[in-house]
């Protein structure tokens, strides 16, 4: 099984991150601003996503657990066959004025193109993440930084 | 072994992007300006980073393969610990209109907090060189887009 794997330092309390990991508010201004769905554990939000200006699809997400200001871990329960059973954790902690967050998209069984693009665009939108945690202003879908033809 | 990696579409030629990977000024406009040594198969370049003013080490690379327009490999050689014998692969084709960039950091002993770190600041390095490519200006260090306490 394979991961992708990022971390970045927000300067943030961890509380922060955690809160714009956990409420809809917070998804939809950083990932995509179609995020529907109940963020409790065992409820399930659902991402959706337009790239010049058609609608391509989405990420259904299981909440599997919830430390507030430690961890949030979803599980893909619809989507792109690759992401169907993969995990998704963020592990959060601070260290001195940085909250941490270690991510891990875990479990996919190979390494083909799709996941290397993943991989670029998972790191664009935890800029975006430290971006709207540190200014307020992230740049989530449609408006998400574009890495190349796959948008 | 785990790997690291990255997908990137660039508007533009793959002899574009493979100069960009092989050329010392091409490297230093998009990694960093402090690039030096010798960038044919068999030669070893040298790249150094700076931080908030202070120099914080870097890496040197053999160059073990160069295809043109296809594949550039290299292997480290003198660098962080974690890194010191892993290899680099940038595999180019093109796609349409674009230059597809498939990147592996592999080898990777442990997936440790830095190995999370230099994923993300890997695919930060890839967006400074598409925009090179595509704009004749990267976001090399030491003026590099910041991820977070490592820098």
């Amino acid at each position: 099984m394979l991961d992708i794997l990022h971390r970045v330092g927000i300067k943030s309390s961890v509380d922060e991150v955690y809160k714009a990991l956990t409420a809809r508010e917070g998804l939809a201004a950083w990932w995509t601003n179609n995020t529907q769905g109940e963020g409790k554990v065992g409820g399930v939000l659902r991402f959706r996503f337009v790239a010049d200006g058609v609608e391509i699809g989405g990420f259904d997400m299981k909440v599997l657990e919830l430390h507030p200001a430690k961890l949030v871990l979803w599980q893909v329960v619809d989507g792109p066959e690759e992401w169907i059973g993969t995990k998704i954790s963020w592990e959060l902690k601070q260290e001195g004025e940085y909250s941490i967050v270690l991510f891990k998209h875990q479990g996919w069984k190979e390494p083909v193109e799709f996941m290397h693009h993943c991989s670029t665009k998972w790191a664009i939108f935890l800029m975006s993440l430290k971006s709207l945690v540190e200014t307020g202003k992230g740049q989530p879908s449609p408006d998400d930084v574009r890495i190349g033809d796959w948008h």
